[in-house]
């Protein structure tokens, strides 16, 4: 079973599906997209599946699970899979699974995810508990899918109240609001050859926050606007080359404190997502411990892949590329959770 | 006649050429930029022309219609074209072109372009008849060329026609605000195959509503900043991928509705131009029925064109493998308007 | 002398090093990066670097001088090396150098420069050379590094007195701040053909005023906020294509006037840095003399120059191809200052 060719590559067709398919196919492997019923054109239209599985809803996946199992298929996850999925259906699928389901756990949990960040030594922007410690700008974040929808800002409690009334979702959290550019840097760890890679940056294209600016402040005061946080694309990016380094040691830092936390600690890809001040503090307010969707700008390689790699090498590639390089060493397992 | 290169792609040098002559040279055809005096230096330096012919202004294009029909020449239109020549002159030319004449009328008019939209049902922004109306944020925009310069917003009659006095164009139409986020797909549809590709996307960069959000909102105040829309450039763009299979099925529903409005149906190169909303309702407020200069940023190919295509397309190199398909084939007739 | 592989390129681990020095890899030269201790990561990571040289401090360059002359190495200056280094130290600083260095006085000196500017012809916004003067939206620079860091607007000298009262740098200039769209263009003048070519184009990533514009206007001004221009990052872009005449015409006339100030006048890598306002008025605000870190998207090449070359271009690669070029016509000389 050291051929790449005996195994097939499948992921759910959203999301980052289109680079992950891809990249399998330039790495040798066979593609298969699973697929809402009325999403199928893209991964047609783009020639990127071997075959298209339909279904009618997401959690219809899990009842491909022989059938994918016979097809010796791999399954890479990405952000729709976990939308779709609750942590534990994923622990139980018994299909070949690229990455650590151990740091699943880590990540859904807001507080484990603290914990692992700041246990990192990473800087954070502040909790506040309750409503009442608002005592600088704070942002309120709904839990679950979403895109940021409906995230609000306030400045105290009386404003946090106001606003709060207007939505019915209750579980939130209340996080210092940094004022400063947010950035996304993806990373790739190979466990194979214990090396760090930056992928690529991206900043993101949130509706409605990333155009309100194109309206002027008196227009703005007029309309009384409420701001929102839905994201609809990805906005390539390069950044301050002397601020590289320490992005290697950020990434470097919370891989490291993953091993502690799990048996075989994160790998693959993961974003740290961040907002730089003029102060150059880097506040991290999430990690993500999986291909993040900032990387679809570079479907056909970034600035800093151009760099190390000679053919174009995208996140979803260099998963195919990882998972190629272990089967052919015979360390599959290594890359699976 | 069916080899490609005993034919020429002309265009104006100007809005998309270096993409156009770019991708015509890489799929085999002579060149030809048709230059203002003055503006040939980009065409030289860049070594996309085989051939430049300076012209005093654009209207004197007419005149050398003789001669680039003895050069076997075929005419690739753009926004330049259209700001330079009227859609009668156009039609009266007996050059070949690329592209369906008779969908240009519905391109240049608001009213029959309204109807094309909503005719393939999409949603479009409300369209106030008189100031009166005006009962939501609205956009007063000119008719003409001149990049959206002196657009502006108005809550409600008062406001419009106190702007509206500072303006001696007097051809405008005054349209619901959408606020979200501008993009702009770009999409080629092959009458050769029926297929529909989406080829890339952007967000314009217009002066000075992409800048004043760097002014902060008191400063603004003070300053009593005017908006303008004048677009100097375009930044690449990649949306969600979960929204990829709604835009295929925009895109094909133009061009099945352009079919009953024209012979032949709109086919080659076309945008629609949409705001996304925090409610994920995509308002589509243009097409334009030809190449944009959005696609500008990937005369080296996009993310998406990657992932189809093993060589670098820009909808200029695509328009031109077009061509060249039609030409082999023997049915050039399919592609010429 | 006349084979490349005879020299080594070398720069500091900084700014616009990567593309520096993997151009110099693919034109076929031995690359050093000279990196602060720490900083080694990125260079050897990204593979760029045959040797890394470390150092405790910039200003222990200089001590490297005699090593790196044996070694054969020629300098390739960025923003860094001058931030690091003295005008005065590099003119006697022995090493091969790439690029014209009495052009530097005129860079780093702001009269020098807008007398350079002023003229080749080119428009610049006002310079208030008193407070009482200020009589139109200005903005307050600080001199030296920092990215920008607590550059302020005033409207008046009311205004510019409260604000720099904040401020212990006590060297500035107070500039007419123009409403309007930066955008910044790369060229590369070539004094071997004599050739001017654009390379590429981008707008700067800076905190916090490019993520300002994400706070509502009535946020904004309850949080009293204060903006800042530090650079993070860059985001390319391209401009509308009947500018780039004019943008060529711009970077001829500085290269033109630079040769009636120098010996051998600029050459290799500048920047003009602009703004454009909604009546397509340019005004330029800086020359970068040198190689920018805005040309760090373009690490693969960028759309301008895939136009013109068939592999990869980075403005990094192009400095290393016209030293080659200039080695192999034996007139090494004509690239070194």
């Amino acid at each position: 079973m050291s051929n790449p060719k005996t195994y097939s590559i499948v992921t759910l067709g959203s999301h980052s599906a289109l680079q992950i398919l891809k990249g399998a196919k330039d790495e040798g492997f066979k593609t298969i997209a699973v697929v809402k019923k009325g999403f199928e054109e893209p991964y047609s239209s783009f020639k990127v599946a071997d075959e298209i599985i339909s279904i009618d809803e997401y959690p219809d996946f899990s009842k491909l699970e022989q059938q994918l199992i016979d097809k010796n298929a791999i399954l890479i996850p990405h952000g729709t899979l976990f939308a779709a999925c609750s942590v534990d259906q994923l622990k139980d699928n018994k299909m070949l699974y690229f990455g650590d389901k151990e740091v699943l756990a880590w990540e859904e949990s807001r507080i484990k995810q603290r914990q692992w960040l700041l246990g990192s030594g990473l800087t954070m922007p502040k909790i506040y508990a309750n409503p009442e410690d608002i005592d600088e700008p704070a942002i309120i974040k709904f839990n679950g899918a979403g895109g940021g929808k409906g995230y609000f800002l306030a400045k105290n409690k009386v404003e946090f109240e106001e606003k709060i009334a207007l939505h019915k979702d209750t579980t939130y959290i209340i996080q210092q609001y940094i004022i400063g550019n947010p950035i996304y840097i993806h990373y790739f760890y190979s466990p194979l050859n214990d090396e760090l890679e930056i992928m690529s940056m991206d900043k993101r294209y949130e509706t409605n926050v990333d155009s309100i600016g194109r309206i002027s402040a008196s227009d703005q005061l007029d309309l009384n606007l409420q701001t929102s946080y839905n994201i609809i694309g990805n906005i390539p990016i390069v950044a301050r080359e002397s601020m590289l380094a320490e992005f290697f040691k950020m990434g470097r830092a919370v891989v490291d404190k993953s091993k502690e936390l799990t048996s075989k600690g994160m790998f693959g890809p993961f974003c740290l997502e961040m907002v730089i001040t003029p102060d150059m503090e880097y506040f991290v307010f999430e990690i993500s411990a999986r291909i993040v969707a900032g990387s679809n700008p570079y479907i056909d390689g970034s600035p800093y892949t151009a760099l190390r790699y000679p053919e174009p090498m995208s996140t979803g590639r260099r998963i195919a590329r990882e998972i190629k390089n272990a089967i052919e060493q015979n360390k599959l397992d290594k890359v699976l959770g």
